[in-house]
């Protein structure tokens, strides 16, 4: 028997509200795989409770002995671990072009995404969290407060950064081809940040990529679609 | 017999000068598969010399009776002609991912370049050409007089944009893994525009990206090395 699958995941407030882009590419890559973890709400502070990870933030999986941080390697770790299951790549070729698809979503879309996001992440984060979540992103990316009057240049910004992905959906239904893969899910997981987080519009409904991302929070039964989001704003 | 392969190739006032990032994206996708090809050279305005594929845009690739336009549907086209020769791709999972990465460069990076080689390129084009290029360019770009100016902040875009390339190239010689392959062709094409036109060094030498464009200038036994490039610039 194959042993349980742990995985450590950033919580909200609301230990429903799993928000973290990365943590989304594994849930991703756990549901390809057909495999099932128990996740454990896991908020920004409580670097204590991965320190047996040798490192301060998650995802982090624990499987049996081995101890996996980070969401690629975790993905490599699954695609070696369970090779019989579904494949996350398509093959040793596909692997590396797939780690080059990660690494655009996370050098080109989080820092666009991060000032569209974070001043709702504050709002919706445990206070234990606030203040640190406050000093570590303002460092960043300036005051929380002054970000909202940037959204309708950062909502263009993120747009045009989408052309490559916009073309590429244009001529084929998923990055990785007819079905999705992990490149697909290293960028859908930077929406599934924006879904759990934020009530901004940030695709027209005539983008292929709003198409893609339907096809992608209908995969695996609707997991992504189902997930919780922010509680509805009170009426004013 | 295989019938011979004819590539209808931009090329510079100096019929030696090959520098359109697409057709070199082409002459390396062809060494990859250890063929060669019959260059014609072509000027922008020479749009009925390509009539006949239907299109006015080069590279134009002529194999018995396929005629074969757009640098990406040549790469495809020579995959699936010529399956027994290296591989391109490496099997159908990392085709689609190419073409992402294709779509990366031509979106993310020709932007950026054509601002900072358009001004070079105008004066290394034939007479007949300068018009076409001066009118159709500076629609997009503005004034090439005034591009010049910007260099600077140009060059820090274009590296900034390399970001997701750079970070890859650090876990992995190629974008293709362990060998190159047509994603990194893709890429490689914009650099030989630039190598061919301008005398800019747009890459610090200790960037990973660097690196890795000195080992595709050397493969294939210095085909792009031994590219021809613009004259000097003449003393002053």
């Amino acid at each position: 028997m194959t042993p349980e699958l742990t995985l450590y995941d950033l919580a909200g407030a609301d230990a429903a509200l799993r928000f973290s882009p990365h943590c989304w590419k594994t849930h991703m890559a756990l549901a390809h795989k057909g495999l099932t973890a128990e996740t454990i709400p896991w908020r920004f502070t409580e670097k204590e409770a991965i320190g047996f990870s040798g490192q301060k933030l998650v995802p982090v999986l624990v499987h049996g002995e081995h101890v996996v941080s980070d969401s690629w390697q975790i993905a490599c770790y699954l695609e070696d671990t369970f090779p019989e299951r579904p494949s996350l790549f398509g093959g040793d070729h596909a692997r590396p072009l797939s780690q080059f698809v990660n690494a655009w979503a996370d050098t080109t879309l989080v820092p666009v995404l991060a000032r569209l996001l974070l001043p709702e992440i504050h709002g919706l984060i445990h206070d234990k969290d606030k203040d640190y979540f406050r000093a570590t992103r303002e460092k960043r990316f300036g005051r929380l407060e002054d970000l909202p009057a940037g959204y309708a240049d950062r909502i263009a910004e993120l747009r045009a950064a989408l052309l490559p992905l916009r073309q590429t959906l244009g001529k084929q239904p998923y990055l990785a081809g007819s079905a999705p893969g992990y490149a697909d899910y290293s960028v859908f997981g930077m929406f599934m940040w924006a879904r759990c987080t934020s009530p901004l519009a940030l695709l027209d409904a005539d983008d292929p990529v709003y198409a893609w991302r339907e096809r992608l929070l209908d995969a695996f039964g609707g997991l992504a679609r189902r997930a919780a989001v922010r509680p509805a704003a009170q009426a004013a």
